[in-house]
C-alpha cells in the first residue's frame, strides 16, 4: 500500500487555485460538464485526474441525505455447518444491494442491546439509510427498540412470540412447510415410523419445523409420540437423538438441521441401516456438507427472501405502501443419494 | 419499517428556524455541547430528538476527508466447506475493523476486473479509505491497477508468479509450514509412505501446501512420487485421488484440503482400513465439518491475519512505515480422533 498524505488531499478548492479558475467551474466539470468549455474542461479534468481528487460520496450524502448503505449484523458463526444458511443469505444481500447501487455494512455486536445500539448511531449519523434485522427470536425485542428510534428495518425471520410490533416488513421462509415435504417424501419411500428429531419446545424456528412434521404424520399410528429434542446442533448430538428415536422403532427421521442428520447418518451406518437405497433421513438448510456428501435437505430460498426484503425496504423508504409486507416464501426439498463415500 | 418522508427530513437549519435559535448554536450543542447555555442545550437537545435529526457522518467524512470504512469483495463462495475459512477471515475483518472505529463495506464483482473498477469507484468517491483484497491469485493483477490508481490496499495472500509490484504490505499463511506439519506427524504415527492430495501445479497456494509435504518427506524413499493432482475441490474428487494413491502404496494422506481430504476418508472406509487408532489423513482449513467429523486438520489463524492487515493498513494510511510489511503467518495442525459415527 502506498502511504498517502491525508493532510495534502486535493478538494475543489485547492483543485481551482491551482488553475486559476472558480471552484463553481471544478464543480461544474465535475457535475455538470456541458455547462463548461471544453478547453477548460479538458484542463480541468487532468488537473483532477492528476491530484487523485475524489468527488466525495459524503457531499451527495449530505445533499441527498441517504447514504445509500444498508447495515446488518454479522452474526460469530455457532456452527459452520448450519452457519452457511446465513452466509449464502449474506452473499444474495450483498448482491442485490449493489445491483440496486447500495453497499452493505457489516457490523459486529456482542448481543441484541449492541447491535440495535450500534444500528442507532450509525443511522442517526447517516452512516446506513436502512438496518436488516435477522436471527428473529422468541419475543424478539430488537423491531420494537428500532421502531422507537425510528431507525428504519426489515426482518429476515418472522416475529415469534407475544411481540406487540408484529407489523412491520418481514420475509421468512416457511420452515412448517419443509418438514412437511420432508415427511412426505419419506411416507412415499414407503416408512411409517417416521420420528423428528429437533430442538426443545420454545424456539420459534425449531417449534415450526416440529409443526410440519407432525401435521404430516399425525395419521400414522406408528409415528405417534416419535420427536426426540437435543440441546445442542451438532452431530454428535444427532447420533445421540438418532439412538433413541431408533429404539422407539423410528425407521427414519426429519431433522431440524443437516448437522443433526449427520450424526443421525452416523447412527444409521453404524448399525447397519445404510443400505444401496435412499438413506431415510433428512435434513434441513442444503448446506454445503449436504451437498458434499449426498444428503437429501430441505433448501431454504434465501437468494429470493434477500430480493424480496429489499424490495419492501426501498417500497417503504419512498413513502409507499408495499404489497403484502410480511411474505412467507416455501422452500423445496432436495433428494439425494448418499455419495458412496459417505455410506 | 416505518414511512419515512424524506423531504421533511430535519437538518440543522430547520431545527434551528424552529426554535428561532442559530444554525450555528444547534451545530455547537452537537458538536462543542459546553459553548451552549444548559436552557438553551436542552431544548435544542430536545428539538433534534424529537425531530430525529442526523448529525450526519457525511458531513464528517467530508471534512475529515476520511469514510472510515474498509471495501472488501465478498467471493461467491465456490465450495462452501472450503468457503468457510474466508468467512471465518471476514468475521474477523469486520469485528477488528470495528473495534479501530472502522465500517466494512461489502462488494460483489463477476471477476477481478470489476472487482478493481468498483474498489476504485469507491475510493474516488470517498466512500472507502482502504481496500482489503482476498485469494491472491497466480500473476494477480489486481495490486499494480490499484497502485496505478493510488487506491490504498493491502492484500490477504502473497503475491504469487511474476508479479512487478510485489512490494505492497501482504499477509499470509505459511501453507508449506501446515503440510509439513502434517506430514511430520503421520511420520511419528509410523507411516512411512505418506501421500500428497492436492491439485495440479501452477496455483502458488496448491503448490506452497505440496513443498510442505516433499520438504518432510523427501528422505523416506517409499513416499517417492507419491502425489496426486485432481482438478475438482470436491469429496468426491479426494476418493479419486486417494484411490490412486492407496493403489500405488500409499498408508497415509495429507490433503490440500477438507474437502479432498472428506473423500480419502471415505475411500479408507470403503476399503476397510478405518481402524479406532488415528486416520491417516490429514486436512486443510480446519473448518466446521472438520471439527464435526473429528478430521484433523491444519487451522490458518485468520484471526490473527485480520488484525495484522488492518495494523499494517492503518500504519501506512497514516503516513509510517510499518515493521514487517509483509507477514507469514504460521498455520498449527489440529490433531484429532474420527468421530464414532464418522467411521
Amino acid at each position: 500500500m502506498d502511504a498517502v498524505n491525508r493532510q495534502a488531499r486535493p478538494t475543489l478548492v485547492s483543485i481551482a487555485q491551482e488553475l486559476g479558475v472558480s471552484r463553481q467551474t471544478v464543480s461544474n466539470v465535475l457535475n455538470n460538464p456541458s455547462v463548461v468549455h471544453p478547453r477548460t474542461r479538458e484542463r480541468v479534468d487532468a488537473a483532477i485526474k492528476k491530484a487523485g481528487y475524489r468527488p466525495s460520496a459524503a457531499g451527495k450524502a449530505l445533499r441527498t441525505q441517504r447514504s445509500m448503505a444498508i447495515g446488518l449484523r454479522l452474526y460469530r458463526a455457532v456452527d459452520g455447518i448450519n452457519g452457511a444458511v446465513m452466509d449464502r443469505f449474506l452473499h444474495s444481500l450483498a448482491e442485490e444491494a449493489q445491483r440496486l447501487g447500495y453497499q452493505l455494512t457489516l457490523l459486529t455486536a456482542d448481543d441484541a442491546a449492541g447491535e440495535v445500539e450500534k444500528l442507532e448511531t450509525l443511522y442517526r449519523s447517516a452512516s446506513i439509510d436502512l438496518a436488516v434485522l435477522t436471527d428473529t427470536g422468541m419475543d424478539d425485542t430488537r423491531p420494537a427498540r428500532l421502531r422507537e428510534n425510528q431507525v428504519p428495518f426489515v426482518t429476515f425471520g418472522r416475529p415469534w412470540g407475544r411481540i406487540a410490533t408484529s407489523d412491520h416488513c418481514w420475509v421468512d421462509v416457511d420452515g412448517a412447510a419443509g418438514t412437511a415435504a420432508a415427511a412426505s417424501w419419506l411416507r412415499e419411500l414407503g416408512h411409517e415410523r417416521i420420528g423428528f428429531l429437533g430442538w426443545p419446545e420454545g424456539s420459534g424456528v425449531g417449534d415450526d419445523r416440529r409443526a410440519g412434521w407432525w401435521a404430516t404424520v399425525a395419521d400414522l399410528p406408528g409415528s405417534a409420540g416419535l420427536s426426540v429434542a437435543v440441546l445442542d446442533d451438532h452431530p454428535s448430538a444427532g447420533v445421540e437423538g438418532a439412538t433413541q428415536l431408533v429404539a422407539r422403532g423410528a425407521t427414519a427421521i426429519v431433522c431440524a438441521s443437516d448437522s443433526l442428520a449427520l450424526g443421525a447418518i452416523g447412527h444409521f451406518r453404524t448399525v447397519g441401516r445404510l443400505g444401496e437405497a435412499e438413506v431415510p433421513v433428512v435434513g434441513f438448510d442444503d448446506t454445503p456438507v449436504a451437498r458434499a456428501t449426498g444428503l437429501s435437505s430441505v433448501h431454504q430460498p434465501v437468494e429470493q427472501a434477500a430480493v424480496d426484503l429489499l424490495e419492501l425496504a426501498f417500497t417503504v423508504l419512498d413513502g409507499k405502501t408495499p404489497a403484502r409486507p410480511q411474505r412467507l416464501l416455501e422452500p423445496h426439498l432436495v433428494q439425494r443419494r448418499l455419495q458412496p463415500f459417505a455410506r
